[in-house]
């Protein structure tokens, strides 16, 4: 199997370990763009982690600068958890890769006309859907050569950046809720499962002592998640936004429910929530398959493997 | 151990069967009052049917008529699954009992302040908060003699009325955010846990044969669930409101959480919700203890004693 | 013509100008009470400056503290407007006078229960309208014998504490909304009207140099306005909260229309806004009468009148 | 002067008489597109309305399909107003001519991009804000080449669809919250002018009888207008669309304030209200121009002479 892959993020520890299960697998994912989007940093800065991601992993992927802030507000970086950078403390080299000249979604509409006849695109966003909801509404000709949108973002058991919305979504509700009602087939990676697929301590550490120059730099970036008031007294951190292509690669590792999904864009205590219709009398149709279970153990291997396999 | 309590209905047939449980046991339960509020149905009919309810029960405690309607909306009573006298296709005897003159929430203040010195009211909710919020924000004098409130209603994982809302919060949403901000201990038996409380077809069918006039009219309350579209095709059915007494009664047999709940007052899709706060790194101080399991069995064998002692 | 009057009130500086013209009419209003709210300032605030009006001007009325806060949110109080006292930098003597032992809603209905038969009661609230809307709801056995309520409070045409809000029913929307919906008949005493009805700086001067005591007083707490940042370059101040007893005095010098008015108790921009419907074709019944027009020369006259009648 | 103009239309009664004031003057209007978005009408045939139109009246200019809906809700056509076809009972002479390939927002960046060095475009939105709001963000470099966005919508006098909302704001008020947040100049044609303009009965009932084939359409759509609910017992109505060209061609015959607009975007009874900062003492940035007084008799005889300019 191999898939055609817009990948639109905002990186982002996790969204460079995201760049980095991609990359160790071209024999499945063909790169056709990435695109950039204000979420875990300012699109300044997530623009050029990008840049500094893909010349770092040797990934050929031209990249497009996106959104620099939400459809209707101001955006509000999520600095704390991936640090001032958006790497940590991680430094990676500069680089003199540059973005092409388009504004994502004009360009992810040009590499979707461009498939070859017949040929689908996955999308893979992995910050708030900005990005994607422009192209959705701005470009509806695309919509029926998009295969699906595997997304990190949302959750039904409660949230991070309040008590019942994730970070991603949060960010931009009415963007998630145009995406969420596209008619798209949707797999929603949210908190439900990401919580449950990451490193614990000791494997952060054993990548820091790697003989590569890649892993040390992967252990450096996920060493920080440990610094934060999130997981400063946890034993295992989560990688939210590789669980895409992980699930991409290995959906046999993952289990979950289709179900009709909401986005609640009142200005309310759960703005932003991914409002999940699980009930058993429930005739609504559903629009995404929500990631619910994981394999712990094997995306934890399956993950390393990617890490180790840049020598 | 023995509770003062202010039981404040809205029969509805769960409703009926707390009557049944509490007053089963008045060697624990002081019945101080019951009082009515629209929400299953109409205020006329809620109040008719707890006048009949504890004349057929033999329960001697003084019934006040309460809110008609919610703090700020039209009520909507939830004719379909009550039926629609409310209990079901059950024809109680008619009775001469009448209610007080005095309005709920004023009826509640006097019982409260009439309570001998060092005693303490226990009130049991199982409809709409209304008239417990009137109580509190009209007679603030009497929060200091309020031991707690264990009330049936909310949900941490999903609604009954609407996909995140379970109907007697989201009937007035704005009532249950005076309740849950009141600084008085809250016991909620939501959705979480009620759903686990019930009976099985084949005991419901068991009480429509027994000897007891009280036991088969029961079994013809509770046997209407099952013809309702919510449970026409389930094995068992919940009896929602019981789980307040049950839990008064036998503590032992629940678990659950100390939670921070807040009440969703948007007019968006969440109205109503309960938003419970399960973050690991919250700091928000629990207002509520949230009841998430109950031991099923001692639930089912506990009631059917509580039914079967009416000779 | 004789009118008796609950004044629900949080005094504030033209609260105390609305005692004052209040309190000159003796002929006119019977003073049945008085209540507090928190508002302009925190209820320990306005309640020691009720009963500290009251004795200053003599007037012979019952007090009773009221609600600390809205019904669903914290009190934001007013200071800047109404100085840290809330009577601008006015130092008033001293007082024994002390509240009766009821909460606000309580007394209200007491005092409406002792009506002499076939007499009716105005209210009168010039604050938020928590105690209001608690008294129509806990005690809905008051509402025939009341007459109407003349509130100073909201606007057609724009606000003062947000673009489109009036303070006092912005501090409490959810309260604003039981009130105006209750069926009772409402003047609504609007910034469309007050905007018109204040004092001139040189009017606010000769009450400075008057050699009434009462006079100076009010000359020293109005004068206070005209160094706010709302009224610094003003050469009028507005007197809000006197225009409704005006209107009960002269209801000849002021215009209106009926009108539906609603209020928005969303969580949106328009929080608290009075929503007026001037359609032509609107068929919704009026359920206010919103005051639009007033002879501010008259208005002028008659309160200094009333100001001057102290001796 | 003469203007770039993109004519971003749902074509609608009034919409056509703004059809007809803009081809009458192709001395100050270079007509470089025309976009549709369904709100008056659906997409389908608001789209063949304004092919007709320009067949009609011999206007040359490209047209291109925009939105078939708003950004986050379904559609509400406002069917009654303008007839089942959108024109009232007026039929324009079937055309064969067709819409260019590129959906509106993209057509209209193309039309932007191609502007003659130094030339800057005008865009005149009369429907939902759909495509402008989709134009602004999905193509950002178009931004420092647009001069200004003449619109007809909102209302700071109340509202028509709504108690507070005028139809074209309401119908989707997040396009509307991005394009008067973008920066670019407004210029409000909103209810509180443009009730100002439009024609007596009389007058319609002159171009009814008129020799020329156009003055008898128009005269015939306009008619349409008298029959429906909201005019019947008018004695003028209002053509609103018209408006915005009338101000690029004549600014002198108008007056209006400098405010800063926002809009309500939430689920309350304000949702779809441009809310509008008049208070003295605001320190917001004025991000619109909201005319407020109109000469209506020298709008008549501009609008006739321009209707009676087709023979």
């Amino acid at each position: 199997m191999k898939y055609h892959i817009l990948f639109d993020c905002d990186p982002g520890i996790d969204d460079a370990v995201a760049f980095a299960l991609a990359g160790a697998h071209p024999e499945v994912f063909v790169m056709d763009g990435v695109t950039t989007v204000a979420g875990n940093q300012t699109s300044e800065r997530v623009t050029g982690n990008a840049l500094k991601l893909i010349a770092f992993l040797g990934i050929d992927a031209p990249v497009a600068r996106g959104a620099a802030g939400p459809l209707l507000r101001e955006i509000i970086p999520a600095g704390d958890i991936h640090g001032s950078t958006g790497l940590g403390n991680c430094v990676l080299p500069e680089t003199d890769r540059t973005v092409v000249p388009e504004f994502a979604p004009e360009f992810m509409c040009r590499k979707i006309r461009e498939l070859p006849r017949g040929e689908r695109m996955v999308l893979v966003p992995t910050g708030p859907l900005t990005n994607i909801a422009l192209l959705l509404k701005a470009f509806p000709d695309c919509r029926e050569k998009i295969d699906r949108i595997v997304l990190m973002g949302g959750s039904m058991s409660g949230g991070n950046i309040t008590v019942s919305a994730e970070f991603n979504i949060w960010e931009d509700p009415e963007a998630a809720a145009i995406v969420f009602e596209s008619g798209i087939p949707i797999v929603m990676c949210g908190l439900d499962v990401t919580m449950q697929c990451g490193f614990r301590r000791e494997q952060v550490r054993q990548l820091l002592r790697d003989e590569s120059e890649v892993a040390r730099a992967y252990g450096e970036m996920m060493n920080f998640y440990f610094e934060t008031t999130v997981y400063e007294k946890q034993e295992k951190i989560a990688i939210h936004d590789a669980v895409t292509f992980m699930y991409l690669l290995h959906p046999e590792i993952f289990s979950g429910r289709e179900m009709h999904v909401q986005i609640d864009c009142s200005e309310g205590l759960n703005r932003g929530m991914t409002v999940c219709d699980t009930r058993v009398w429930s005739d609504a149709k559903p629009n995404a398959l929500v990631l619910l279970q994981a394999d712990s153990d094997k995306f934890e291997e399956y993950l390393l493997e990617a890490i180790h396999s840049y020598r």
